[in-house]
């Protein structure tokens, strides 16, 4: 027999701490009884953002950042070249990305990959706002920056067909050594593409 | 240069998600999109359940147990045994405690452990309580359910000498090899004391 130990509160903050990717339901109480211990420096600042991010943060009909204007800051930003879009599966790589800070191009946010197996089909995607945004004009290269996998490869090709009858360039990441890679770490796959794609020195 | 993506909102929710146990800057980033991607059957009813915490959280002023309630659940429980007290470290070592039912006791958290390198000491955990609850009388046991770490045991060391002039016997935890352990994982000293305690079969 479980005894009750705590009041419903913290097992329901437990349970949804749970939900969180990266947390456990061990992980989880850790987290809520350090929310307990840390309440004037953690669990108050916490509950005030996450009122502030329920009241302001809204998904971007355009490209589908996570932002609290609509359009975002980057589909708003005329700094920004509008005539490259980058394809990413996942805000999270629209902020790696950013975080490289290797372009100035604006992004279109897939929503995940193709995947018959899981039932996700062209629907299921912002695919079909990608092709009204390069068939209204002023596009003129998509870079498809999914994940190498099996599912972000099958998307990228999806998205190709679908873009052939338009003027727009489509293209993909270079494949290659990871910069700081170890060559021993790392899979054939990668060392035949690096091989293939390889430049003068 | 970073590139501003995402208001200040989101980024402030990152930085305190990053500040749980058990997740760091990439995982909070990813917590957070998962929070705004399931904004109705999450993050909504995570914000409910923090301010609801929030409002009704308390820590037990007798025995440091988190609860809705002071005195808590368990101190104000007539059918918990008042006679014996099991000092743990912290209130997750008491949630371990009653998940394993093996005992129908009180509790008493200390908080921490003594550690001088971290200028631990006695006033920072909660002892002087204990030895007020023992002196209070109705008391016959404490047992020291601290880790078995260097620090848990110098903490139950103080405990033990701190009680010696009281009527109360003090145990402690018995070592051994864990239940569906296997020995070949085990260390040395959990062996020997295995070995040391053995019983009859």
């Amino acid at each position: 027999m479980q005894k009750r130990v705590a009041g419903p509160e913290i097992e329901r903050l437990i349970q949804l701490l749970a939900k969180l990717p990266g947390l456990g339901p061990r992980s989880a109480r850790r987290a809520a009884l350090h929310l307990v211990k840390k309440r004037e420096s953690l669990m108050q600042p916490l509950t005030a953002a996450l009122e502030e991010a329920l009241d302001k943060i809204v998904i971007c009909t355009t490209c589908g950042n996570v932002d609290t204007s609509d359009p975002c800051t980057i589909c708003s930003d005329p700094r920004r070249d509008g005539h490259v879009i980058i394809v990413v599966e996942d805000v999270s790589d629209l902020w790696a990305m950013e975080r490289a800070s290797a372009i100035n191009a604006k992004y279109h946010v897939l929503g995940g990959t193709l995947s018959p197996l899981d039932g996700v089909g062209p629907s299921d995607l912002n695919i079909a706002t990608l092709v009204d945004r390069v068939r209204n004009g002023g596009v003129r290269e998509v870079i498809l920056a999914v994940n190498a996998t099996v599912d972000g490869q099958t998307t990228a090709h999806y998205i190709t067909d679908l873009l052939a009858g338009t003027e727009v360039r489509v293209t993909r990441l270079a494949h290659g050594v990871p910069v700081g890679g170890e060559l021993d770490y790392l899979d054939e796959g990668t060392i035949t593409a690096a091989i293939r794609s390889r430049t003068t020195f």
